[in-house]
């Protein structure tokens, strides 16, 4: 195998990580490198390596035969680095699922039209290779469904309001404190990042255009430690999960939602920073896949994957199937949804509550399967658990609309749809 | 993409299922078969299609590209036709385990030397692209431990134990009637097929000759309903393990035996037919992938995306590393195993019996960490469960031998690995 040159982007822990360990492979030669700051010491030897101040210049290089794009952002300067290397006909590696969730289809239009790969393993799920599983693996399946824990933030964040009995904020608070939240935890934590990774998901699953407007978001600030006794009383664990599913009306459905997974499911069984995706097959029924879904080492190990894909000559194109014949697919929202239903209400402590509720969801054709006031206590409002037979999203939401407006309800109510895998 | 012509040996559940699909993708024309009983009908269209009687012939046609073997068996015909194949530059794709384990390294050499591809996702772990994950995914790391539950008699089998209390002979007839056990159960219940298996797992994940004389292997026969309640009452469950683990003296432990799995593993969760493997490198950490390891559509899952590797031109060499450069490695046994373990004695009904075996394990330099003698029984004998703490399985041997001659002692004593994955 001929040496390949190799052009980094980006020296953070990813990119510092792919540097050191493409550095012992005898295959590959790091040539030149684009940073944002050159005066910081990352303890790595740049001994022959270009340093060039601008990344799309680097793209341009003739000692550049792959370009690997670890500096993240959902614009430029990676979106122009990325165009410049594939018009160049170089082959790109990145891990930046914001850029991809939002530019995706026109750089596979263009990494197709100059016969290169883009190659994006380490964007979903860290160094769980699943982007490499719906691809390749799985690709004589119809996939009927996805879904994906998808965020290590959210899910440790869960996973400690279950483990210490602790609020969000709190928990949220000393996450931070460990360097496993940002100090602006929003793309996190509001469902962002879950969506920029489903959206690839859903294109490689479904053929659908990446596009992020076509996904429903709630994100996990809502969530409550009560929330997550209750689901743990009733069987279940809450998980922030990203899921795209067939419906029977052809649609697909794409949402991110906190969501009831039963303890039984594999995904239950996600800790901490971890990841995972379920995915269900026509031939395959389910598979399921999880590892760590974040950091620089197992991210660097799903990069210099898709480097050897990339030298053995391995063509395939980025989305499966060529750009053009992607389908942009209507918006979801939770009343595409089908299934049963986990709300809390939070009511006034008084007598007559539950028969104010109840004929709203009778008219909305709910029905209860459970229903748990939360023990009288010494405050002025109670919580109210119900758990809901399999109904349509669209009744829940209206509802809900209509519980909203009652005077002994207190805060808008809080739904999550029950996950049956 | 050229039509490529493929020739299918063996019409079997799964390759009926691989002729069905292949036969709705219009990159692929198969255009010869060869089964053992041509007049059975299967109910496929094989207009078309020449039957051909000797697999071997099939291999010699001008008119197949690729060859896929679904027959079985670990000799001829099988071996011969693939030899066969390979030599006239067809590439393989089998789900042959039997085979590979016996005469992989062979095969690879001769698909290497005609370079041609030999594929074989199907061999291990069904629909789950496990063999695609060590290979491709994961080829950055450096492999330090695999565990598998590679046979889903076993597990199903242990599985109903568990559910049903039931004991293991009660349980596989039942399996039988099922029709998830054979007749002669016997490849599936002594850990034949999980070391086949194994083998080809530790061979992508060490560099190791596909070699079943280096595994030490004990079935689940001897497992019993008590076992499984005890593994539960101290927080694990018993599932047949195949490991291949890197030793700190540079060997590699490769073993199977019914294990004791902590109830927070993944592995723990795998119920019924289901398979799963928890892999451990160096980069990524654990990564585990569960899904349906058998079966006529998984298993056509995993052929079908061997072949559009085949067709997409996917050189890569079927055990990562040159044949020639595979090393052999030693047998490994339980004496290699390093860990705690699982001890149960059958012992006669009277005052003493712990007081003669202690003096045995501490002369061994076991350590006891629990000691649960089973309530007294009506009966003559009863059972004593010891947890021992870390330490070194060729202490255990000898102290089994010793134990074994103690008058009070009246079974063989059972032993189990306990794993801390």
């Amino acid at each position: 195998m001929k040496q390949i040159r190799i052009g980094i982007v980006g020296l953070g822990t990813v990119g510092a990580s792919v540097f050191k360990i493409l550095g012992r492979m005898a295959d590959f030669k790091i040539t030149a490198v684009s940073v944002r700051d050159k005066t910081k010491d990352r303890g790595l030897d740049m001994a022959g390596v270009a340093w060039v101040d601008n990344p799309v210049d680097l793209a341009k290089r003739d000692d550049v035969d792959v370009v690997i794009e670890v500096m993240g952002g959902d614009g430029d300067p990676a979106y122009s680095l990325i165009k410049q290397a594939l018009q160049n006909k170089k082959s790109v590696i990145t891990a930046n699922k914001a850029l991809l969730a939002k530019h995706g289809l026109e750089l596979a239009a263009l990494a197709e039209a100059n016969n290169v790969g883009l190659y994006f393993e380490a964007a979903v799920g860290g160094g769980i290779p699943i982007i490499k599983m719906l691809r390749e693996g799985l690709v004589a399946n119809k996939i009927s469904a996805i879904y994906g824990i998808l965020n290590g933030t959210c899910n440790y964040i869960l996973t400690t309001m279950e483990r210490t009995g602790q609020d969000f904020d709190r928990v949220l608070q000393d996450t931070q404190k460990l360097g496993y939240a940002e100090a602006d935890p929003s793309l996190d934590v509001d469902g962002g990042d879950t969506a920029h990774k489903l959206s690839i998901l859903t294109t490689l699953g479904f053929g659908g255009v990446p596009d992020l407007k076509s996904i429903s978001v709630v994100g996990i600030r809502a969530v409550t430690a009560e929330d997550i006794r209750s689901a743990d009383e009733l069987g279940y664990r809450i998980k922030l999960v990203g899921q795209a599913r067939q419906l029977a009306d052809g649609q697909i459905l794409n949402m991110v939602s906190p969501s009831l997974v039963p303890k039984s499911s594999p995904l239950a069984h996600v800790g901490g920073v971890l990841n995972a995706v379920l995915t269900e097959g026509d031939l395959v029924g389910q598979s399921f896949v999880a590892g760590r879904g974040a950091g620089g080492n197992p991210t660097a190990s799903a990069v210099i994957a898709d480097v050897m894909d990339s030298a053995r000559g391995v063509k395939i194109l980025p989305f499966i199937q060529p750009a053009t014949t992607l389908s942009t697919k209507p918006k979801s929202s939770l009343s595409n949804w089908q299934g049963e239903f986990y709300m809390r209400l939070v009511v006034r402590e008084e007598a007559g509550v539950i028969a104010d509720i109840a004929p709203i969801l009778r008219d909305q054709n709910i029905s209860i399967e459970s229903l748990i006031q939360k023990g009288r206590s010494t405050e002025t409002s109670v919580s109210i658990i119900i758990m809901t037979h399999a109904t349509n999203g669209q009744n829940i939401i209206d509802a809900i609309k209509k519980i909203s407006t009652l005077k002994c309800v207190l805060e808008n109510p809080f739904v999550m749809p029950v996950l049956k895998i």
